[in-house]
């Protein structure tokens, strides 16, 4: 028996999310339909981050045990011919029995993307948030500093929580801006349901001069969803990476 | 009546083409639709560049004539609504009578997108021409200038075109990479059927090795489709812009 991890990207768009549902096709369940007819046996993957519905992924994290023979550094070429063409591992490779790739601490980067101009361009559809008034980005860039930390991000988490602490810790938060496309980067040691996405919709608020910078530190202490902005739609989102800083050797 | 021209940007991915045909969705189809539906009166547009199925677009250019009393400048909010997602108009204005968008002189500029990488990226899937095998981009640059000017294409142009003269000029072609994305950018003033798919087949073939820089003035002297590459995928393409020298102010 060996645990395998595997590195997976995806465009969520015609997904209902990560996790395996009655209903639905989801990403869990395509690597657990490929890897059971690859290996020939039943597989059921563990994912690192449960992704939502229509939200796209560029390293999520999914382990999974197989008694198969094949290399496991073989499995991302064999599995990808089995997999639909929005679904591809990016790579795999063993790791210890015992890792889980939730209940092992790591940073997780997500990436906001917004389109910011006037008209729509469909080849970006897929993937960003249109909005169209003109945004600033000095302003939402002056909104960042005071999210960095450890805070209770009880007001950026939708009511349907089921977690136990509203506690988490952001590393880093900057905005950057190329053409029409603006980018909101996020790092941190977890993250609260739909918490990058109502920082997101308090940035765009921010950026159209709906919030200012100054308002954030007393919508962080309110802790009342009711107090930050709308959660931005899940197609602007995209998990880029997670990191196990016990275990520095992975992803390669 | 008066003349309005759209610039228009679409996916091309789910149409087969621009033109109208019987069987399957086109862009021009999709326009007429929205466009008699937003006037009420039967319009049929004239394209500017019939781009082929899966072919992509930022700026393709329509005229039509109408008796609507609707500003120019309007009809592309208005159209919009009317128009699947993967199609938008960018902009419209009104312009002389007799502007023909195929008949005047004009300068097209389209660009071939490679992802080049070991895996696919499912978010790139649908506007670039994934290659896995390593393009040696300093290659691909020292095979570009044999191709500026006037030549007679014959060699990067399908066998099924019915144009009576295969002599084009190409004013510039450039070749960059960004992280794992290579993109083809050419600009003429005008291209055969499949010429710019073709010059970027022969790009990536000089990219891996199996054709030298230093043979491209032989493939075009050769007069010959079989001398030159294959044609690359359509999804990679897409027609950037169109530029009337004889009519300065537009596109806006």
């Amino acid at each position: 028996m060996k645990r395998v991890m595997l590195i997976v990207a995806y465009d969520g768009t015609n997904y209902c999310g990560w996790q395996v549902q009655n209903n639905g096709t989801t990403i869990e369940g395509e690597l657990n339909k490929a890897l059971s007819s690859l290996l020939k046996e039943e597989i059921t993957v563990i994912g690192a981050s449960r992704t939502d519905s229509g939200v796209h992924a560029l390293g999520n994290v999914a382990v999974f045990d197989t008694e198969a023979r094949m290399p496991a550094e073989k499995m991302a070429y064999a599995l990808n011919s089995r997999l639909p063409e929005d679904i591809r591992v990016q790579q795999s490779f063993r790791v210890a029995d015992g890792f889980h790739p939730r209940k092992t601490s790591c940073i997780k980067t997500y990436e906001y993307r917004i389109l910011n101009r006037e008209f729509e361009l469909p080849g970006e559809r897929l993937n960003s948030h249109f909005f169209r008034k003109e945004l600033d980005v000095a302003k939402m860039q002056a909104a960042c500093p005071p999210f960095l930390g450890e805070h209770d991000f009880k007001s950026f988490c939708s009511i349907h929580t089921q977690a136990e602490t509203t506690i988490r810790t952001i590393h880093s938060l900057n905005v950057t801006k190329e053409g029409d496309i603006i980018r909101i980067r996020v790092t941190g040691n977890g993250f609260l349901y739909n918490m990058v996405r109502i920082i997101a919709g308090t940035l765009i608020q921010v950026g159209f001069g709906a919030t200012d910078p100054s308002e954030i530190p007393a919508i962080l202490a309110a802790c009342d969803r009711q107090a930050a902005g709308p959660t931005a739609p899940a197609r602007g989102l995209t998990l880029v990476k997670m990191e196990y800083p016990e275990h520095p050797e992975f992803p390669a």
